[in-house]
């Protein structure tokens, strides 16, 4: 089987025999060797096009990016992956930059990473982007990945998962996946990060309304950014709010109870304090095991949640559901047949 | 096929044609029939057997089960749904001893269901035992069943939702869903009552600590129980409290403002606004149209849900994935394998 243009685009500056333009005789199991020693290595291309691999949509490629991600398994793990969520407006690129560069000048290495679901629907990455983030671009010891596309939410949470993998072993020790607030994304990032930041304006009072349902619980951290200037009264008014909105809610099972930070990642202010604040998450949650317990469970919900979204995707595709379900909606919203008896229909349609 | 020994005392008293015995030539069919026409007619005798149907394990008497709803549908729907939670010692039996009556007093039909996940496993039921309501089971107007039993959540849930089709089509007007905080019970519950009322006790200040994660969220109303002697005033304290919490939550897609209300159930303090309250709620939404909208998503879940979890079920039953699960769940518990991999190994495996 010849090498298609995507495939050669892929593994063209990995193997020498590519180069050289003999793409008929390598074998694909040594290109992923080759390509994982890379990667082990630091090799930021090399990094680029796995991510690549794992993101295709044709079947060859998927299959060889599995093999990559085996290969790289056992270099993984060793990172700590930061969720930082905010609207739009908020300054989630600003502060990105400001933290990753302000990590890099410790000895980091900082990957960033997206989730994005708004652009999997359009096919186009508002996150992630380089020209959003030009100094950390430039960084050796960073690398900004815009976000995957793809047709499913899940698809793309697979998609960033496996690219965190690669990230990891590269040698990045800090992950940082960003999502903006749109559908289920902040639930998706919350379950495969260790530390889950909100990032917030000041408003005027009333701080919690209009945050999503359930984001509060999940942020171990809210971050009210753009604290500079006239913003500074309101924004330390606003951490006074949150702080004590928070102490009404149940603890969690980390043990970590949330904190409020201000910080103006445009004057780089405020920044080394969260680093700080995620290192003392980092401590406690390894002394008292959580942290690995934690992955543990994130590592489980993904096997079966890869499995039910498997099975569901099979059997919605089928064309007698795909004929069947709207029909049945209709009746069930007209009350004449029950929820029940209208999936046993499908179930059975399914099976024939 | 002769009718077994389950079959028979379903059918008992309800087909005269079963009480003289003959029990081989008398069709489905027709029985579902005069079931169902005495069902609607309002006998509660006819209604437990419905249910029993519906509960069994029995593939004929769920087939026959499925098509009792189907010819209950029309007569149902016409109800308002309350679901009821909180921590046992709470009073809830004693509320909706007291609630109950009061609305019987008022000319309701008052139905009560349980949805108790620690009663499936144990086969044993704790709620919705008719001795705990000692007078609301006297009642010519209230009908109580306790919990069904089965092995999963999901199916008792499922179990508890056709049992709301039947006692709606046998006329009662209120149905009270109550359930314990286990599990993912509340959430269950939550879908599929029109309004969830949580049971709480005056505590000792901070008190949304302790209150399960979401909960809060989805609470139309927090009612503060045994309201009464020295109770009264940490009672009133706690709905100050709960007030001003509530107050920062977004707000819901009801447009209905949670509210918090004491009470004392054993004096039958408070009862009557809280009906008032469910009333005032009922008015709201079915005027800005959520009333329908949420009934018909409901409907909707149910569908999807149990598609979901026939296709989850029917996957984790098959033997090699039984034996193999663990195995892979091991790996990734060491690194050695992606969820996403030991996923795909997983689902070619149950194709075989």
């Amino acid at each position: 089987m010849s090498t298609n243009k995507e495939h050669k685009k892929i593994l063209k500056g990995i193997n020498p025999a590519f180069a050289r333009g003999a793409t008929r005789s390598v074998k694909p199991v040594l290109d992923m060797d080759v390509l994982a020693q890379e990667i082990i290595a630091g090799n930021h291309t090399a990094l680029s096009k796995g991510i690549t691999l794992v993101e295709s949509t044709v079947l060859k490629h998927q299959e060889q990016g599995q093999l990559l991600i085996e290969k790289c398994l056992a270099h993984s793990n060793q990172s700590i992956r930061i969720g930082i969520t905010g609207v739009p407006g908020v300054g989630k690129s600003t502060f990105i930059e400001s933290f990753g560069s302000y990590l890099t000048e410790l000895g980091k290495k900082v990957a960033v990473l997206a989730v994005d679901p708004s652009s999997s629907l359009s096919h186009g990455s508002i996150l992630g982007d380089k020209t959003r983030m030009a100094d950390l671009s430039q960084d050796k010891n960073a690398f900004i990945r815009p976000s995957a596309s793809g047709n499913s939410l899940g698809g793309v949470a697979r998609k960033t998962r496996e690219a965190i993998i690669l990230c990891e072993a590269a040698g990045f020790d800090t992950i940082i996946i960003e999502t903006v607030g749109v559908g289920q994304s902040e639930t998706v990032v919350h379950s495969m990060v260790d530390f889950f930041l909100l990032l917030k304006l000041a408003g005027a009072g009333d701080e919690l309304q209009g945050i999503k349902r359930g984001i509060i619980e999940m942020a171990d951290a809210i971050v009210i950014n753009k604290a500079d200037g006239e913003n500074e009264k309101p924004a330390r008014l606003a951490k006074a709010a949150f702080a004590k909105a928070l102490h009404l809610y149940p603890p969690k099972d980390s043990n970590w109870a949330p904190k409020v930070n201000t910080c103006s990642a445009i004057e780089h202010k405020g920044i080394s304090d969260i680093w700080a604040l995620i290192m003392s998450y980092k401590e406690l949650t390894q002394e008292n095991g959580y942290f690995t317990t934690k992955r543990h469970e994130q590592n489980t919900y993904w096997l079966l949640q890869t499995i039910e979204n498997s099975l569901k995707e099979n059997f919605y595709r089928d064309p007698n559901v795909k004929e069947r379900l709207p029909i049945l909606l209709d009746q069930l919203s007209k009350n004449r047949i029950s929820p029940f008896i209208a999936a046993q229909e499908l179930l059975a349609i399914k099976k024939k």
